[in-house]
């Protein structure tokens, strides 16, 4: 949708509200009461047909009698009554209107219906809808409240650089909640309920573009248009955007992935997973997860590496956060010997390695705590500070003491982000963020936020935009079922490594083409109506020589014809027997929500009982398919074990990336291809896909 | 150490403070203001050479002009006045003495030998050391404050039924305060330092025993004396006392999992955490997770079973609810059909299942919400019940209309663990607690501690105390590297199932032994010098004729004496071959901490990429070695893939209960027992050990 449209929805300069109560705390007073209150600058155009003024204010009888159109509507009438707001919207020429009442479809078939009669009616002329359902949305930056939430109630929230895109009310006004409670002012504040219209991607690809956001919390039980969510996670790379997002629905994977089926290992949660950290977006497990993260991102400049320099008072405290950085991905850097040199002069007790520990001594000289952290961070060139207070700011002269002397101690180092933990009273905590340190109650929940600092920054320097793709050109893809043979045909023009093979008719003498080829031989079946060619005794491995490639022939297709006698028997295939190599197994399917989606996994049971899949969405570029390679837990087998050359990871990623292109462009035409095995090689050896399976786009409904 | 020298130490009747200060900021004045505001009722004793009265009480010049010998003395002198202060307690016939000043081992050498020095002081005459380099203790019931730590600078702790043991002073002052503020009252807080004496596991022994107390924070960076750890965490067990453990030092598993060998693949951190688990500790990740864990302990009573009902007003909350619930191990239980049709008349747009989701309608009718919980709660069958309430309660009269309403519905449901989680001020909390419902911010972090209490329950009704094992006979081992027949005869006895083998010495005519035992046969070299037999070709498979193996035989000792040219040869071992079963690693180390560990993995990948291993401390029963063996990620390899029998676990857990016992009783006598592979066959197959590799215990330095 176009971006003027949702400047009318989040900034408009004139906004009417359909139902407009007296009563600040029903749905239709408390928008009003928070647009007086708040000193919202546009023009308000509260409706109520019983009243000559609401809340003070001039009241109109009916939208017809507004003296303009508003550039957003607020509907706060009952579900029954809505539909016919619509319409006199839309006869009124508003551009966008929020329908704030449940009762649509998320309340049964009788709902469903009238939601899309709702719909119908706004499509006629061109209004926009958010909701139904929805808590609507703010723009604290304007004053603008379109919105009942009772989050609002006490204090207005300070805009700032996080804004909030949720499809559920509810989450948006807990999380909201919890920045003001952590001092995070919040920017542009969206709920999108039923989305009927206006969808989360269209949210987060305007709030996305705002020059003053640095940091999105999202939330969504699911994705209605895949290419509109992508491009709004791009524009978000591009534009330096951090997206933190809450994706619930993980439970079900559990069910989903015990089938060994390719299509169901995925699990549409899966697969958002893989779309998440494919574009860089930090998938937060807890919402407190997501707040540390915000916190940390909106106070955090360019993040250079991942040099983690701990200081503590403390030796449990340091070693207890070298661990949890271990895990986030964080280097807990040694500094230089001749600067743990230095430290030891200052203060021989101190431990000067990193984890820095000063020991409860150095509380007792300040000025010398001064020049030991001084040091530290000169010679230590850390990206990341982290001092360790614990409990010691709680006693509020103390805390000032403290304050002052880490405040002088870290001011030589603008570009290291200076970082504390500590338990303290709010307006203690203020003291020091004043000062330019982000403070944290938990260690762990610092060191987490940190690590996804880095990642979000790595994610920035990999991604490529799926508009720098040239695709390949358009293979026709026969809408029927295929053999062995026909796919490999299609997946060779792609530019898929495959073996020569040669196709024996039923009738002919494969005796030619075996001598063409050379010893040894392997026979499959070709049948599109066998896809599990072991199971019917159709596969030979190890022919040596013209007389037995001629006997496999005539016995394959006699006993296959006695186990599937309803089978059609395209012929033999014959191929070139390859050793040596790693198996692995790479799949596309087609993903409800995100369309193509590749899967690469090592063969046997790391596939079957391990689980030990990842997934991208199609199509993506040698870069990605690397990252993906190496995520599987069984990635050291690729890298070679045991002495073992590495395999050829270059070949691999190209495949993955090539078949990627491939599925892009050809969604439509099948439901799934399985290569199982690709055969990986040593190093500079190639790939191999084996055996290839396209199943066609199965007939629409 | 017997319980009354603790009782001394933690509920003295009377307390000699040596050091005592005028000034309540100083470490040896703060002691004191804490005792005398507190209103300990136990005589005070405060010594000071320069001054008559100290903080308005009468002081002594000396410890020898004391009217008695204090139960316990606290030291607030400096290191390097410490020694001679210990002799004086001493001499004064006091029992326990209580160390705070630093500078000693943890210093440095010199350090070091001060207090050894000061320790030998103490034992000539039986007084006990707490610390040093430690904060004291506090016993909150008679208000004895035994600690110079700032936390309690401000308020004191009001006694409650959690209790702080930790290495560290600096954090287990940081949890206090977060009990405090959580809330949380605690009755004991013991903090031990350097450790020279009185370690964490005396503490934790006698913590554990104390009536009032239901669950014990830990801290600890290491164990000195696993005997008395073990019966403290048995004893926990027995008592019903939940232990939530800090143990820090999780990182370097990293470094040491990167070697393959048994001992090493361990690393001590893998095997605490093993530890932990089968004594049914729980480990916290974070010290909110601690202190999470640590409030639902206390409010909790029995726990029966893992069913939880979830209660929300808006869909997303419930759904993410239900995604942490499975992975916390909780049963998300569908309310019952004929329940649901209940929940749905009273409300229709309710889903009734589970979570509950009663939509934000249900605001507007609290009688008809009351009736709604009342019939989830009746018919649900549920252990815990989770009401999601947002940032409703931020407002004070909806806090108070909400919290009347959840006390109506939930008062007939005494057996439930009432939950919710919410956002709001501490006081609004507070008002909920007092009516019996745990509250909690963050969803994620209450359903992670509701795990925790089914895992403490589980964990309580199958440990099996070490006390119950009727532990083997004793049978004499080599102490001097053995050949794998020596090693297999002393495992047979020992009760390890193994093949038939026959020993052939060099010279002798092997036909006899494999005609005797039947064809095909295996060959491997006997030689104590050569553990690793297929790098020098000393295995050979398949041998199907006395002939075969006359040629075997006579090639292997010429083959063999020339790549090992220095080894000595014992002759070769027969043994029949045996195909099909599963390849396991069952091995011995013995840990520096914690004496024999008995680790289990699948052969090959499982172990050498994946370190898909797990471990158990000797002796364990053959419950434990299930829980075991369940453990491992390809746990289902051993259950049955692919259509496969199911492997025979029973089998293997007897062996690796019967291997642990072994190793409880000969510990003193191997630094390490392989046995790689062990053969896993079908079910009621039994189990193989199909090589042993004993080393003895390495000289003593």
């Amino acid at each position: 949708m176009s971006q003027s449209l949702l400047d009318a929805l989040l900034n408009p300069a004139s906004v009417a509200l359909i139902g407009a109560s007296d009563n600040p705390a029903r749905i239709g007073g408390r928008p009003l009461r928070y647009l007086k209150e708040s000193g919202f600058e546009g023009e308000i155009f509260p409706v109520n047909p019983n009243r000559d003024r609401v809340q003070g204010m001039l009241a109109y009888a009916d939208l017809a009698s507004l003296p303009k159109a508003a550039d957003v509507a607020l509907l706060a009438v009952p579900a029954s009554a809505t539909v016919q707001a619509v319409r006199e919207c839309a006869q009124k020429g508003i551009q966008t209107a929020i329908v704030f009442s449940a009762g649509f479809a998320e309340a049964g078939e009788d709902g469903h219906q009238m939601q899309q009669e709702m719909l119908n009616a706004a499509k006629e002329s061109n209004l926009r809808l958010l909701g139904p359902n929805c808590l609507g949305v703010f723009n604290a930056y304007k004053k603008f409240y379109g919105t009942f939430s009772t989050v609002l109630d006490g204090d207005f929230i300070e805009p700032g650089a996080v804004s909030i895109v949720s499809q559920s009310g509810a989450y948006g006004s807990h999380i909201a909640h919890l920045c003001r409670q952590r001092g995070l002012g919040i920017g542009y504040w969206v709920t999108t309920g039923n989305e009927c219209d206006i969808d989360l991607s269209d949210a987060l690809n305007w709030v996305v573009d705002q020059p003053e956001v640095k940091v999105v919390l999202a939330y969504a039980e699911g994705i209605r248009h895949r290419d509109r969510f992508i491009q709004a996670l791009e524009k978000a790379q591009r534009n330096n955007v951090a997206i933190i997002f809450m994706k619930v629905g993980r439970s079900e994977v559990g069910a989903k992935a015990a089938s060994s089926h390719t299509a169901a290992l995925a699990g549409s949660n899966a697969v958002f997973d893989a779309v998440l950290r494919q574009y860089g977006v930090i998938r937060a497990k807890t919402t407190t997860e997501q707040i540390d993260i915000a916190y940390a991102v909106t106070r955090a400049g360019h993040i250079e590496h991942n040099r983690l320099g701990v200081f503590t008072f403390s030796g449990g405290f340091g070693i207890q956060m070298a661990d949890d950085a271990e895990a986030a991905g964080l280097d807990v850097a040694p500094m230089p010997e001749a600067a743990q040199d230095e430290l030891k002069q200052l203060l021989p007790y101190a431990s000067p390695v990193n984890p820095v520990d000063a020991t409860a001594q150095a509380l007792t000289d300040l000025p010398m705590m001064t020049s030991f952290i001084q040091t530290m961070l000169k010679k230590g060139d850390y990206q990341f500070f982290a001092g360790i207070l614990g409990s010691g700011p709680t006693s509020p002269t103390f805390a000032t003491a403290l304050r002052q002397t880490f405040e002088e101690a870290t001011k030589d180092a603008p570009s290291c982000l200076k970082c504390l933990t500590m338990t303290a009273p709010p307006e203690i905590v203020r003291q020091y963020e004043e000062k330019g340190f982000l403070v944290y109650e938990d260690g762990a929940a610092l060191i987490n936020a940190l690590g996804a600092l880095v990642k979000l920054q790595q994610a920035r320097t990999a991604t490529r935009s799926s508009s720098d793709f040239k695709l390949p050109e358009r293979i026709e893809i026969p809408q029927r079922e295929m053999n062995e043979f026909a796919a490999k045909q299609i997946l060779k023009q792609a530019g898929i490594p495959c073996l020569p093979e040669i196709l024996i008719a039923p009738d002919d003498d494969p005796t030619l083409a075996a001598n063409e080829l050379g010893y040894p031989l392997v026979m499959k079946i070709a049948s599109a109506d066998l896809p599990h060619k072991t199971e019917v005794g159709g596969i030979r491995l190890n022919l040596k020589s013209a007389q037995e490639v001629s006997d496999a022939k005539a016995n394959m297709l006699r006993h296959v014809q006695q186990l599937a006698p309803s089978a059609q028997l395209d012929g033999v295939i014959l191929t070139p027997m390859l050793k040596g190599g790693r198996e692995t197994i790479v799949g596309v399917f087609n993903d409800q929500s995100f369309g193509p989606v590749v899967m690469f996994g090592l063969g046997g049971i790391f596939v079957e009982v391990l689980k030990d899949v990842t997934f991208r969405i199609a199509p993506f570029g040698i870069d990605q398919a690397k990252a993906m390679i190496a995520e599987i837990k069984g990635y050291a087998l690729l890298q070679g074990v045991r002495g073992e050359q590495p395999a050829d990871i270059d070949a691999l990623a190209k495949l993955l990336s090539t078949l990627s292109e491939f599925a892009a462009v050809h969604a439509d035409q099948f439901d799934s291809i399985d290569l199982n095995p690709v055969l990986v090689l040593d190093q500079d050896q190639g790939v191999i896909a084996l055996d290839a399976l396209i199943v066609p786009r199965s007939a629409q409904p």
